[in-house]
Parts: structure tokens; sequence; C-alpha cells
């Protein structure tokens, strides 16, 4: 075998993923038949690099990058220092923004390649989407992003399998949101009861599995990200999340009100609504929980409450647990089901790490 | 873009999977963006291939092949052929075959990569299963084998991932057969009742969902091997399918009757072990499944009749689905599981084409 190659890693975000992240990509360093050379860290306001492209050290990374006194670089520079770098290099970007997103296709024309859980590039507009593979395409950079749906699940490596062998995917369905997940299977379990929807809502914010405002949550547009994605993958060309119906679980009352404190505060208000949904559903001997569907076919994409039998597998989730039901020609009546954890640091970085391994075995 | 590079493929075995291989390969071949070019395609009695490795016609293979006067050759004459071959080759093997699978170390060593849903090499003896991927990893030649377990589900590349990124596999279990899958969703469904364990193996056979024999099935032998491939990559040097404790479900007096009909014949005399095993799982409120399990941490494997409550997602199971969980240290209590149908010449010929897919974005 040659002589191993040097790959350069550079990581945007330091959050609860980015942390995770780093520690994985430190032990698989250690496995890996590459070199791989962290050479730039940033967050919000810090950044933490090396101008000579030398590997930084692992030692009290999170310490050295919070305390650092580098000046931090715009996107436009960031891409500059990355494309002069004497190496192949993987971008990791393990943000929610908008910004970093927007500047993928910058990135992967200079040949930089992408690892990322950050949704909004592949669920933003189409144009973007098509800006993003065409660049790739053109300078043979790799572009992985299991993550942006079911955290560490194969979702997206699958769905792309399904479709790379010729197969025809028919009808995509499932809980895509941890905390909707989370919120339902608490609210409406399959052996009855449950408790009053505002407290469940305060109970899971409590438990950190809500966004800080639980809106952002319950708006629906995190779960219609992730139909996008995976619309697009099966094939149809998904305008944006807004271009198909998403119910929101926001009382129209609250939308306006200035916090989340508030909105939480005010929420028992509305408590009856939700709980007419759910009796409704008992009545039917079900139980409602939040689903996002694709019928191929239709076109149709959607996402808000629906009702299912006790004893279907979307109605027996557990925990904050997601499930994706992928029904194609091949799996004929009874989909191809995965399911799990779909949210946490560990397992959405474990879906980045696995990215990284893929694009290094595919870089020459 | 350079231009695209020609690669050869190779197969082995033109059978239900290797059919449906072909007729995948040939949809992937003018969507791919490599040149691949058939040059060698061989069944039991019969061989077509190109002595001057320039590409076959997909039209009528079939009966080209069996119609085909070339003189069939023998192992090491198609490893002396194919490595001659003035570019990369990707040996597709659709076979069971032992002789073939013992070959591999051969074909690896001469940088032939491999792809196949053939459990033998990698269930055989340990040694084997050493030898095939050091011989990979000192020529660079790539083997996948994701069919080789749940057909086309991603259940060997996510194990892979979690053991490469570095998450602790402690438990795996499920259904990994869709024979056994069929007899025990009829033989003892969850909402009660199910026909007599004789009569729902006849019916199986019948529908084609046995060997011709059902006793090579029912031996437990082809859970075994599944076992002992996923036990090595959750890393168990698990020596060989015979190396722990494997159930059978053939009565001790029809072991050596001398035919599957005869087999057949005989069984409804041994109906009432069957028919206790059903009844006492009932009492319990439980329904009896055929499952394998490992536990990492004890490094204990073992393969035969477990009790589920029918709310557990191994109970409720259906048609000829497998299901497999894998318990994690970062998954936790709730395992990733993987569900859908795990046998069928389509989606086992899925897995192999996906697997060529892998091979081909990573030859350099």
């Amino acid at each position: 075998m040659s002589a191993a190659k040097e790959v350069y890693i550079a990581v945007i975000g330091a959050g609860g993923v980015g942390k995770c992240f780093l520690s994985q990509l430190e032990g698989f360093s250690k496995r890996s038949s590459s070199k791989l050379s962290l050479i730039f860290i940033s967050r919000s306001k810090t950044v933490l690099y090396s101008p000579k492209y030398t590997a930084l050290s692992y030692d009290n990374i999170s310490t050295a990058l919070a305390d650092s006194k580098q000046e931090p670089l715009s996107v436009p520079k960031i891409i500059e220092y990355l494309s002069a770098a004497p190496a192949k290099v993987v971008l990791v970007d393990n943000t929610s923004s908008q910004d970093v997103a927007d500047a993928y296709p910058a990135f992967l024309a200079k040949g930089i390649s992408i690892v990322t859980p950050n949704k909004k590039a592949f669920s933003g507009s189409y144009k973007l989407w098509q800006d993003i593979f065409s660049a790739a395409s053109t300078s043979g950079a790799k572009v992985y992003h299991e993550s942006s749906v079911g955290a560490g699940l194969p979702v997206i490596s699958t769905l792309k399998e399904l479709v790379d062998t010729g197969d025809e995917v028919t009808r995509i369905e499932g809980v895509f949101s941890g905390t909707m997940s989370f919120l339902f299977n608490s609210f409406a379990p399959t052996e009855g009861s449950g408790g009053k929807w505002s407290a469940e809502v305060k109970k899971a914010k409590e438990l950190g599995y809500t966004e800080p405002d639980p809106r952002d949550d319950l708006n629906g547009l995190d779960v219609a990200r992730k139909l996008t994605i995976l619309a697009r993958l099966a094939g149809l060309p998904v305008e944006s999340p807004t271009s198909f119906p998403v119910q929101s679980l926001i009382p129209k009352e609250l939308e306006s009100v200035s916090s989340g404190d508030e909105f939480l505060q005010k929420l028992p208000e509305f408590d009856s609504q939700m709980e007419d949904t759910k009796v409704a559903a008992e009545k039917e001997g079900k139980v409602v929980r939040f689903v996002g569907s694709i019928d191929v076919a239709k076109k149709e994409v959607k996402v808000g409450l629906e009702k299912f039998d006790r004893s279907h597998p979307i109605a027996a989730l557990k925990g904050s647990d997601n499930i994706i039901s992928i029904y194609t020609k091949r799996y004929g009546a009874n989909p191809l089901i995965i399911q799990g954890a779909g949210a946490g640091g560990d397992v959405t970085a474990m879906g980045v790490t696995g990215d990284l391994i893929k694009v290094l075995e595919r870089l020459t």
C-alpha cells in the first residue's frame, strides 16, 4: 500500500453535535488509514485555525477555541483559506446556519467536500439543491448529509441506494421528529390515558427535547424540511418546505406571543383542541400521531396529524424514536422500515462521522 | 471530468438472484458514469465469455448462456482470465457455492474486487474470513456482501458504520430467515389460532418459501450463518456457524429420512411437539418465534425458539419479513431497527447492485 494520504478537516460549529463529532473524529483519526489533520474549527464568535495547515491538537480544544484571539473569518475568507490548502479538504458543517448552507456551491466548486447534518442546504430553494449537486458533479468534490434526516439512522443512504439500483419508490411515511415522537407517545400512548397536551409540551421542554421556544418544533417546519429532502431524493422537484401542506400545532392566538415562556404559560387555555383530536381517535380505537408522508405517484407531500391503529408500528413507537417506512416496487406491500433514535448529539454526530468515512473512501 | 473509466464485470451464477441482478446491471450500466462491460457469465454447466474482453450483449443473454458451446473454466482458470484483463474487474458471485467462496482470497490477491450475496465465504471458517480481508487489504481490491444477511436491507453497512465510527455494539437480535418468519407468522399469529405446524411447512414449501428440502431451512444453519457474519462484524471471532448453540426444528427421528417429500409426509406425526411449545407461550400471553441473538459482552451467540410479548416488534412481523435490532452504547435502551423483506430475487439482487455501486465509487 502507498503511504497514507493526508486529508484536511475543517469544522464549523462546536455546539452539542459539534462536540460529539470532535470526540468521534479524534477516535477515528487514530484508526484511519488516511492521515486526518484538523486545521480549522469555528463557532459563533471565535475561530481556531492553522494558517500554515499544520494539525491542531485535540487537547482542550473547546477551551482553546473559546479563548482564541484569532480574527474570525467570513465565509468567503474560509473558502479562500481552505482552497489554498496543499491537500484535499473536507468541510464539516455542524451548524444549522443558512449562511453557511448558501455557500456550499462555492465550497464544492473549489473541490472542497462537505459532510453535514445541516438541513438548510438541502431543504431550501430547489435552485440551491441543484447548484449544490451540479457544483459537486463538476469539481468531483463529495457531499453527504445522512444526519439531515433521522440523525444517524441510515435513511438517506438507503433511499439513494433504492433509487440508484433502479427501484421505484412509491411512498414514504413516518415520524421524523424526536420531539413530536416524544410528545405524542406521552400524550396519546397506545395503552390509553396520557397527560394534558400543554403539560406534555412543558415536560418535553424541561427534558431538553424541544427547541428553546417549543413553537420552533410545533410549527412542523423541521419535519417539512426533512420531507423536502426525502421527496427530492425520491425524484420530486419540491420547491421548498413551504410549498406543500404543513399542519402547525401552534394555536393561531399564540403565534405572535413574544416568548417561548409566554407561549407555554398560555398553552393550557387551548388544551381542549388537542384533547378533542385525541378523543376522536380513541373512539375509532386509534391514536393520533404527527407524521409526514410522500406519495410519489400523486406528487403529494404533507405533514400533520393522522390516526393510526394501536398495532401500527407508527403508533407503537417509543421514547423519542423516529420511524421511516419506505414503500417501493421491489419491496411490495410490506415496506422497508428503519427505526431508532432520530435526535441526540452522539447519534447525529455518528451520521456525520459515517459520511466523513464515505468521503475519505471515495477521495482519489 | 475525465473520460469514463472502464470496469469489467464477471458474473458467476445465473439463477433466481443472478437473473434479477443481470436485469439491474443492464439498467444501471446505462446510468453509470463508469463504462461497465460484462465480459464473463457462467452457471453450473455453461459459460459465456469474451476471450478478448469485449462486452457481451445483454440481448437474450440467458438463452445464449444456456446454448453456449464454450468450454467451462475451472475457478483457477477464471482467476487467470480475469487477472489478465486490461482494466479493473469486479467479480459478482451470485452462487451459494463453497468452492467459489474458498477462492475469494485468490481473486482478491489478484486485485479482483468481489460483490456477493453468498454467505459461505463469510460464515465458513474464521481463517477464511481473515484470509479474505487480509487479501483485500493488501491488494486494495474491495469486497462487499450486504445481501449475505437480510437481502437488500442495509444491515451489514449499518453495523459496519456503527463500529467504524466508534460505537459499541452490545446486542443484536432478530428474525433473520424469510422462511422462518413466514412459518411462525402463520403458525402462531399474534391474533391467535394459526395452522398445524406440518401444514404450515407444507404450505410454505408450495409457495416457494422453503428450500427444495425444507430441512435445509428447519435445521437453523442458514440463520446460524447470518449470525456468524454479524457477530464477526461486531468483533467476536466466531469460529464457525456450528460453534454455538443452534436449535434444529427437525425432529430427531426425521433427520435421516431420505427425501424432503418423505420428511413432509411424516412431519404430521410430530406436530404435538411444536403445538406444545406454542400453547406454553400462549399461556404466558406470548407467541413463539425463531430468532437469533448475539450478546457481545458475554460473547454468546445463539439461534432457536424464543417467546415474545404480542406487542413486541418481533412478534408483530408480517409475511416473510426480517427484523434486525441492533443495540449499541450510543442508541441506548431503544435499538436501531431495520425491517423488511429479507428474501426474494429482486431485493437480494438490489443489495448486490448497491454493493457494485459502492465498489465503483471506491475504485481508483
